[in-house]
Formats: C-alpha cells, sequence, structure tokens
C-alpha cells in the first residue's frame, strides 16, 4: 500500500535508479531477432518474442545491482497481444528475480473502468470468484486529468495488493508547460496544484519511510521544478524519467533526494538498453553486459552526489 | 485524416449515436459464459471469450442501425492478454460488418512512445520492413495532460490512415471539474484551453463536412459546457460519454449539436449492454434484441430533438 518494497530495493542495492524497459525492434542486436523469427516468422509473435528475450537477458544482468524496471506498455502494445503477453511475461520474469516492476501505462479513467486498469495491472481480476493475478506490476503510473474519480479506484486495489501509483505530475518533455506550468487564478501551477493532490490522495495510503503510496512523476529536464516540487511534497515519492537519451544528468536529478539520498528514482531506459550500441568494436552477444556496466556508472554517477544512507 | 467516414455513417443510419462494448462479466447473459467456460475453463481465456461472444451478438444486432462501437481497452486488458486478443477480434468483427470503431483507451505518451500507441491503435507496425496492421481501430480517444509532444505524432499517424482522435477535455464524471474547471490567470478555464488545442492541432487534418480528425470528448452531464464548446469549437467533432447510466438524457446532448444534427456522437454503454437485463420475463438469448430495442429508442429520442439533416 506504499513504496516501503521500493524503498527497500534501493536501500538494499544502494542505488536509486530504473531501468526502462522501452524495447523497440532498433534498440535489439540482429541475432535475438534472428532466432526469434526463425521460430515465429518476421510477424508480431516473432517480433515480441525478440522483445522478450531482449528483456531476460537485460533482468538477468541488471537484477543484482538495479532495484527494478519499468516497462513501458506503448512498446508491448505496438506489437499487438502478441506483445502483451510478452509485457506479462517480462513482469513475471523480472518480479521472479526480485525486482520491483513499474507498469508505465499512463492509464486514465473513472470509476468502474479505472478499478478494470487498476485490476489489470496491479490487482486481481475475478472469474466466478476465482481471483486471477493478470498483469501483476507493482506499481502503475497514471494520468489524473479526470480528477479523484480516476485515482481513487486504484487507491483501493493498492491498499488491498501493497501497491503503489505515480501520478503524472511534471513530464520531462519539451512541451509539458503547455499546460502543466499555466498559472491558475490563485497563483499556483497545474503541476503543482496536481502535486498537492498527490499528497491529499497519498494521505490514505502511508508508508513507513515517510512516503505514501501515490508518487509523482517528475521530469529530470525540468531540474528546478524538482526541487521545488521535493520540498513541496514531502510525502510522495519521485519516478524521475529525462534522464540520459533526454539531456538530463546527475546533476539535474539531485533536487529530487531527500537528505538520505531517497524519495526518488531515475529512470533510464535508452542509456541502458542501447549500451551496447556504443561500445565501439562490441560483440553485440554481450549487449547485456554493456547494459550493467552502463547502470553502474549511471548508479555511481548519481550516488557521488546523493549517496543512499540506511 | 478526419471524421468524414463517422460523419458519413451517422448520415447514413440517420443516428448520431455509438455503442460502447464494455463487457463486464456482470453484464453478459449466463449461457453465453458456461458455453465459453465449458470449453476454455473459468480461465481469463474462457471469460474472454465470452466477452467475444457478447460483443458478436451486440454487433450482429445493431450494425445496420448504429454507426459506430467504441469498445473501451479496460474491460478488455483487465482480461490479460487473452481479453486484449478478443479486443482485436471485436474491432476485427465490427468493421467487417461496416461499423465505425472507436477504441477508448485513453492512452497518452511523448514522441516515439506515443507514435507506438498510434500505430498499435490505427495504424501498423513495422517488423522488417512489413506493415502489419495491430488493433486496426478507426479512431482513438486520447489524455493531452503532455501537451504537443503528446498529440503530434497520432496526428502524424492519422494523416497517414485516414483515422482520428478525440481528446479529452470535459469529461462526464463528477470530479472532471477539479482539475479542468479551474481557471487559469488568463480566465479561460483548463477544458476550454484544452478545447482551443484541439482546435489547432485539428487545422493538420481538415475534413470535408468542417470537422477535422481531432475531436474533444464532453460529458453529457455537462450540458452547459456542451453547448458553450460547441460553440467555441466549430471544427471539433464531439464524443459525448455520460447518456442514460450516467445521467444525461436527450435535452442534456442536444447543445452538443450543429444546426444539422451533425458534430457530435452520443455514446451509451451500459443501457444498450444491459437492456436485456431490464425488460421483465426476457429470455436472456434475446439480449441483443433488447439491446437493439433500447438503440433505436436513444436514437429516436435524441433525433426527435436534434433531427439529422443530409
Amino acid at each position: 500500500m506504499s513504496f516501503d518494497r521500493l524503498i527497500e530495493g534501493i536501500k538494499r542495492t544502494k542505488n536509486p535508479t530504473v531501468a526502462g524497459l522501452d524495447p523497440k525492434l532498433d534498440f535489439i542486436p540482429a541475432y535475438i531477432k534472428e532466432e526469434a523469427y526463425a521460430q515465429y516468422g518476421k510477424t508480431l509473435e516473432g517480433a515480441a518474442e525478440a522483445l522478450y528475450r531482449f528483456n531476460v537477458g537485460l533482468i538477468d544482468a541488471l537484477c543484482d545491482i538495479v532495484p527494478a524496471v519499468k516497462p513501458q506498455a506503448a512498446y508491448y502494445e505496438m506489437y499487438g497481444w502478441e506483445g502483451v503477453r510478452v509485457l506479462k511475461r517480462t513482469i513475471e520474469y523480472a518480479k521472479s528475480k526480485g525486482m520491483f516492476v513499474i507498469t508505465d501505462g499512463k492509464r486514465n479513467d473513472i470509476g468502474t473502468t479505472m478499478e478494470a486498469y487498476a485490476k489489470a495491472h496491479l490487482g486481481v481480476t475475478e472469474v466466478e470468484g476465482e481471483p486471477l493475478e493478470v498483469f501483476g506490476g507493482d506499481a502503475l503510473t497514471v494520468n489524473a486529468y479526470l480528477g479523484t474519480d480516476g485515482v481513487k479506484p486504484v487507491l483501493n486495489v493498492c491498499r488491498d495488493s501493497d501497491k503503489g501509483l505515480f501520478v503524472l505530475v511534471k513530464t520531462s518533455n519539451p512541451s509539458s508547460g503547455e499546460l502543466q506550468d499555466r498559472k491558475l487564478d490563485d497563483g499556483m501551477t497545474i503541476y503543482q496544484t496536481m502535486g498537492r493532490m498527490c499528497e491529499q490522495w497519498g494521505a490514505e495510503l502511508p508508508g513507513k519511510y515517510g512516503y505514501s503510496g501515490v508518487g509523482a512523476v517528475v521530469g529530470a529536464t525540468y531540474p528546478a521544478q524538482l526541487g521545488e516540487l521535493r520540498k513541496a511534497l514531502p510525502h510522495t515519492f519521485f519516478l524521475v524519467p529525462g534522464y540520459g537519451a533526454q539531456g538530463g544528468g546527475a546533476q539535474d536529478v539531485a533536487p529530487a533526494f531527500d537528505e538520505n539520498g531517497l524519495g526518488a528514482i531515475i529512470n533510464s531506459s535508452r542509456g541502458i538498453m542501447c549500451a551496447w550500441k556504443k561500445e565501439e568494436g562490441l560483440d553485440p552477444k554481450d549487449y547485456a553486459q554493456a547494459a550493467r556496466r552502463e547502470a553502474i556508472r549511471m548508479r555511481d554517477e548519481i550516488t557521488a552526489l546523493v549517496p543512499v544512507r540506511n
């Protein structure tokens, strides 16, 4: 019902980062794709299988040093139900290796429809009274443009199943300000207002390390807002995208953390997944070891500035 | 690249309504579920198969009088990849019967990630240069909290594949005002600002009936805002949820239409799907005929107030 399990993973690994699993076909070494196509054809199923094998290699190489993965639902949906099946298999595999799984789906709706998303991604679906786990993630990203009606159903599922959610507050993209930075008539911006709602919603899911089960997505590309929100939202854990490929560095994400080096987890997707393409002369079969080296570099760069304290 | 095909369906059937396909197990007659469980077990696959058979009955009973269906992605995702496969099969079946399909996914993300959602739901995914249709919907609902970066990739796919999108503007739920009704420092509300962005984005996808390929979701439960937005957004086609079960009636949705009875499509989900539960003494095997009777009643109620003109 909070991010206690995630925080314990961060303390154990002394690493406040999460590896994004956004496996585009372009990111996957040719030998993996060829093996998958040979078995399943150049089809959605073949492509999805390549995604899965790529993910398994990454998870194996990262699971002892990185506490969490963040599969991005879009890159699985893109390959149809075959891809969505691989999302489930990836989540299962990451959990079997002890990783915390943040499903990045940015889902949103109201009432029983939002409850359906929450059951799908975090809870259980009942079939004739039998509770069945569906995707089994540990946390889900959520877009709260629809207000409390779109968040309450997720809170209820999180309370029952010890899960969490991350609400989009200030996203990392260049146009995030078009709406999110606009000032309301009380002088607060939209992202500040959304952040304040996270604190309110989070009061229902308190955690033992001071952070609730309602986190916020705040981009590394806006370091001033990161620091401002860290102060304004003392119970809200941050998921921080935008490090690496999108331009954010360790200096930029440092303001996201509290004095114990907690309070935030920094995501890198392309930086880790595509590390193998940047090492000259590397055998593509060693892609996962290149990912591990980049994950260690990222961890060390961030914790040199902001060490994780126990 | 616009809603021309949808508008032509509305003109042909003289019916500006869409049947929501949100098939919860509770809504499905027992005989359908028992047949599906007998074949596939009381599993996610069995439940998903029951959803599909229920949908097929509804589509068969509605396809000559209702121009469009709106499957709600959450109710399929809830049954895992097996449910997502049935979303695809449902879309295929509805299209084979000449219906326009609005996939209600409220998807949102940025850049290539949003492009992945657009390809999944509206376009094609390339596997080794081979373009493969994935879900094949005609339109997708989108949440634009992330700004233009989250909409542009969908516009591009819509332009290439003659599809459309509906952006959440003023949703039908009680708490929609928490954020959407807040006034910005220029005096406009957030939903008005979002509506104005729809007009701007829509300029890239003009249609021959005056409506662009960028529509807006505006709830039947807020008739004053519906009328206000109809005047303010002359090129934006409205998808209007909240009729029936959520409390909106024909009087409430009338302001959504232009002087030709166009410019909006009104959704009913539970009202149509569960009509069979309200007719006393009805054989559940006649559920689809009950749905048809309710769809006709709804059409007649709305077009009595606002006739569709050719």
